[in-house]
């Protein structure tokens, strides 16, 4: 076993959905608190004078001031090729993916490429605070390399997949059902469950995909019963219209992918912002998941995703970016966002449940909540430090709280990338801000 | 004449609004660009050599490289007393008054917490880029005294009132018609003229005048013909629904101002999202003004403006802020969020309006064309220095922009006050990032 080190600072995780046990059973806040690593694992927490009263005399102790610790924030849904290209202007989703996505994805057949963003990709997520993220690549084979390679020597623990497209995208972009069978099984002999590396089968949504292919990623789910799924769901009306003319034989866009048997509780589905009735209770049935990506959603014009509704049919939701639809790297920006949606659909998203949804409630969605999402003991030791202090209006505005959720809230609705002062990756520190 | 001071680098200004003018001629774009100022006031513009090539050779030259040089910023809706409430959470607009905006105005009854915000806040704008704005103070003669005394010492061109506030509001926050014309006149008397300074009239809103309020408020208008009006129209649907209680006798909301003469082409409504077409046609047939503050109404959940339904009447339109509603002091945030509004309805922000409306769109907003909104010769030397390289995220992305429009919208898109490296005022450095 390495040395032991604890951190004091004031810290804050979710221990279940508040929506279920009610605000204060649903977290831990210790305003002098010690949190103690060891092996990459977290070894003990609680309030600071208990927890060091426990540990060896010796231990070092690392102070933060004016600091709040919590678990890492949980992206789960963005596209690693896409970095370059966030923030391009005017369209709405089947424009913006023809003439903004599919070029730049075509770029990604240089393995060089695909190394230098992943890269950038995965830096920049720890600047941001992200330190789990379910994670496209391109149609290449070698992306999805790339990608794990920079992950594998980050520690970090990703989920990734190829993405799955044999129609309606340029030649350039698009195998076959046959050559994503075969490129996608091996991935996952590589990279599954290789130190904290996690496979997901990847068709990048129906339309995309013919028949036979929907049928391979159904046959790679049933061959390795614990890789992911990951794909888009009901993001655009016009999306929606579209597969239903595509697939005149099925009941509705889920209906699609639940022929195929991709439904399920590790088969994520970003957006669902168009979900008929029956479509939630299937979602629900089968303990599938979404991705609420607000700042996409927004950028694109896709529409409002209503959570409420979503938690009356416990729908396991988690929050995604999905960059480069999505317009920010940060969780907070990101929560920021859902805030205001849900406000324009007469909801109020609490601090706290925006927090569990970024850490705990992402984990769940993800299945990783034995490993990751908040600070137990046992789990591995993927945390933030965030900086009460990040920029003079946070600063001045803390100054005007009287309690943790309104510190979280001011955080949230103001902060970014700024506010995170440092990233453990399994009790490593991967990230200082200057 | 003091000496002229050059400023060379990439330079772009608003010369019409693009919506008329169409693209290309409502812009002025220099690669390689000299600005100069002398005596406060842009002197000249142009390309480098041809400017270069007729002032003094010994004039000073001050390079700024990977900037662009534009026009200072102008928010047409904020309020200074909020600054230390932004993000208050939960609340749509009637709530958010009664349970976080009266208690934090209160404390604005001492002069010297009035002259500590107003100064932390004209920094703030600075820290932004914006350079003039449209500001409520509190009921409090003296927030509006310290407002303007700490403006005119940064000699910022600012628009300031005094709220008019005489019923459904705490005791404390409570004038009177008499008490109000007083204090507004007085204000009036010493500010309105003086340096950069000019006065609003600014009756809160309709709920919370009296009807001798607001007759008084248009006695003020039409006894200095050149003073402004401010207030908030149409922003909630609860809102307006109380106000055609308070007000039975009149046609609508916007009927109850009109009535009270507070119409016309130096009247600033902030959000008016609720307007109904007869509306909208007696704003464009007054010529009066819309505040579009995007940040706010999403914040509040008050709704989604229709910018080109506004723009078919030929009403004039700024953007604001809308601090504390509002969320951001950004001007490059506030268009981020009016993009995404105008996604959800299925039109598009181009980046050159964006500007348009955050600048010399600004300006026109408030009568003030002919002194700031842009870089034309005689005009205020208002400007602001946005670096390109802002962020890692900004630096990588702007080497994948091809033109000035996709640089910009990048700015905009994933800007924040980071994107200002420099802010002056009348020629003279007010701001420079650490």
């Amino acid at each position: 076993m390495t040395q032991a080190t604890a951190y004091r600072a004031a810290i804050v995780h979710c221990l279940a959905d508040p929506a279920r046990a009610g605000l204060d059973a649903s977290y831990a806040h210790y305003e002098d608190g010690v949190l103690v690593v060891a092996d990459g694992q977290i070894s003990d927490i609680g309030p600071a004078e208990q927890v060091l009263a426990r540990q060896p005399a010796n231990i070092q102790v690392l102070h933060f001031e004016n600091k709040l610790v919590t678990a890492g924030f949980i992206d789960t849904h963005i596209h690693f090729p896409q970095t370059e290209m966030i923030a391009s202007y005017g369209e709405q989703l089947l424009d913006w993916l023809n003439n903004y996505t599919f070029p730049e994805e075509g770029r990604f057949a240089d393995p060089l490429h695909a190394k230098r963003v992943a890269s950038f990709f995965l830096d920049e997520l720890l600047r941001n605070g992200t330190t789990t993220a379910m994670v496209f690549g391109t149609v290449h084979k070698a992306s999805v390399e790339a990608f794990f390679t920079e992950s594998d020597r980050r520690n970090m623990r990703m989920i990734a997949g190829k993405v799955m497209m044999d129609r309606h995208a340029p030649d350039y972009l698009l195998d076959t059902p046959e050559s994503s069978y075969v490129d996608s099984k091996d991935l996952i002999a590589r990279w599954h469950n290789k130190g904290r590396q996690l496979y997901a089968v990847t068709p990048r949504f129906a339309p995309t995909s013919t028949a036979e292919q929907l049928e391979v990623a159904g046959r790679l789910l049933q061959e390795h019963e614990d890789v992911y799924l990951q794909t888009h769901l009901s993001e655009n009306t016009q999306e929606v219209a579209w597969v239903k003319a595509l697939f005149p034989e099925r009941a509705g866009y889920l209906d699609v992918y639940d022929h195929f048997g991709l439904l399920g509780p590790r088969s994520v589905f970003a957006h669902a912002l168009h979900l008929e009735q029956a479509e939630c209770e299937r979602m629900a049935a089968t303990d599938s998941v979404i991705s609420f990506c607000p700042t996409s959603n927004l950028f694109l014009g896709s529409g409002l995703l209503d959570l409420p509704e979503l938690e009356r049919h416990q729908v396991r939701v988690g929050l995604g970016t999905d960059v480069g639809a999505g317009t920010s790297f940060s969780m907070l920006r990101t929560i920021s966002e859902a805030y205001k949606i849900q406000q324009l659909q007469q909801h109020k998203l609490h601090p706290l449940k925006a927090l569990y949804l970024a850490t705990l409630g992402g984990a769940r969605a993800l299945s990783l909540d034995d490993k990751i999402g908040n600070l137990a003991m046992g789990k591995e030791a993927d945390f933030v430090v965030l900086d009460l202090h990040a920029t003079p209006l946070i600063q001045m505005r803390m100054k005007n709280t009287h309690n943790l959720f309104e510190q979280l809230f001011v955080l949230m609705m103001l902060g970014d990338d700024r506010v995170i002062a440092q990233t453990y990756i399994a009790g490593r520190r991967q990230y200082r801000r200057n």
